[in-house]
């Protein structure tokens, strides 16, 4: 099954996705965070609604304010093995706040404070149970789903300070989406998928998930030893290597580029940059980048 | 005025308090974040409620379920500088998510997977309107209010990785409270006020918010140049020297201790810990403490 969280005029809505018949059914959740909050949301494969076509569907972030967004740093092994460093014994975890979420099509917006504005493509978990110290099954279980993630990061306020927190949380800037797609369609909790960054059309990042060295089972398993996870809370697994920063030179996202990242089997998030800030040079090449 | 968020058989209330009368006079909001959603808000000083007694009233925390918990790291100049360290140029951000927090006289959970769990005395800014790339007149109007905050830690945990958010995140363990302070009752949004910290009745932390490198006002206008601040968000300023993992040797919290984290004008936090976890002998000595 393949959820999404849609726009209509009356506000956010959960949707089900059928690709093959090219519709979204409507269903009554505002959202599917506050779908995965009933205990019986495996239901929405089968309910009724109003069927809306899929081309021109608006995607908001699959979950629009979730409680909890952890994300994972350094997680592809070849990435840290080619980096020279040691596989580490634990992941390493910092987090994001609801509002740096957009939609799987929405324009990601550069703000002029940063002059190192880079890609991430992730694989995202998507909570569906109430779990605290949970084992493996008990973690396996509690995953509703996997959705694509952008952890477009301000390198220079990254690395500001020793903690990565201000590099990773500015104003709509993370898309997350375009759907939740259940463990069944993708080769269950653990699976291997190819995930993939595009900037106007070429591959910067390309990877796959079976290479994580915390999979999705782990990752749910150690963050809620520390802390109930609860449906709709979001885990962001990390990013392989490719990102701008790390290339000689370093290349960062203009206004006006398109970015793609995509995970096999999860659909894509295809976002516009745009300048955010108000600075009149910036906005001018953004404006001229989208007319293209 | 003094606001607090009080736990009734009908769950949690905003309340607004008056120590010399005795009375927590109830509100019609939820929680204070609810209430500080309301453009008038302020109004809250003069509305007529039911009156409770303030002996035995049972704190939730201040805002049961801030949107976000932004905490600086190192900001006390005094602290940095004895530690031999260069001022900063940046405040150093991690975050907490909602579930750490507890109320003012609730117990404090020790989990069993920590063998260093150490105090931290915060001055808690409040959030009372939405803002974003705040100037400083703006981002002082910004700030509702100020609370007590125990940023307590997971010392194992924190330095597991280089990111700290896994010291900080642990569930029950941040005590809010047990009010949020308006600025005009404490001398303004950038107040100079006595922060202290008491284990079983020894003074542990000791210094003045008038030492922050970065203030009250710096911090809001700071963090909203990232992102949207809303009514409710709460930011954590950091704490001063003196916590146990600093001592010779290092001290740490047991189940059965009772710590007390207080601010100058804003009350206190007394916490009992407790054992979390389910270990047998870990518990057994949380009972022997809680019945001294």
């Amino acid at each position: 099954m393949k959820l999404a969280t849609v726009r209509t005029p009356e506000g956010t809505r959960a949707a089900r996705i059928d690709e093959a018949a090219g519709t979204a059914t409507l269903l009554d959740a505002a959202d599917v965070g506050a779908l995965l909050e009933r205990p019986d949301w495996q239901a929405a494969a089968s309910v009724d609604g109003r069927d809306v076509p899929l081309d021109g569907v608006d995607y908001a972030p699959v979950v629009t304010r979730p409680g909890k967004i952890f994300c994972v740093g350094l997680n592809y092994r070849g990435h840290i093995q080619e980096m020279g460093r040691d596989l580490p014994d634990y992941p390493t975890v910092f987090s994001k706040v609801a509002d740096t979420l957009v939609g799987a099509g929405d324009e990601i917006r550069r703000p002029e404070e940063t002059e190192a504005f880079d890609w991430e493509v992730e694989l995202a978990v998507v909570i569906g149970r109430t779990v605290r110290r949970a084992d493996e099954a008990t973690a396996s279980d509690a995953i509703a789903g996997f959705a694509v993630l952008n952890d477009v990061t301000c390198r220079d306020w990254q690395f500001r300070t020793r903690e990565w927190l201000q590099g990773k949380n500015w104003e709509a800037t993370t898309p997350l989406g375009p759907w939740l797609v259940t463990p069944d369609e993708v080769g269950g909790t653990r699976p291997a998928l190819t995930v993939r960054t595009t900037v106007d059309g070429e591959v910067m990042q390309e990877d796959s998930t079976g290479d994580l060295l915390f999979d999705p089972v782990a990752l749910v398993s150690y963050l809620s030893t520390m802390v109930t996870l609860r449906p709709g809370d979001v885990i962001a697994t990390g990013t392989p290597g490719g990102v701008g920063h790390a290339r000689r030179p370093a290349v960062y996202l203009r206004p006006g580029q398109r970015v793609v990242t995509e995970v096999e089997g999860l659909g894509r998030c295809d976002n516009l940059v745009v300048a955010d800030g108000g600075d009149p040079a910036v906005a001018a090449v953004s404006a001229a980048g989208a007319a293209v």
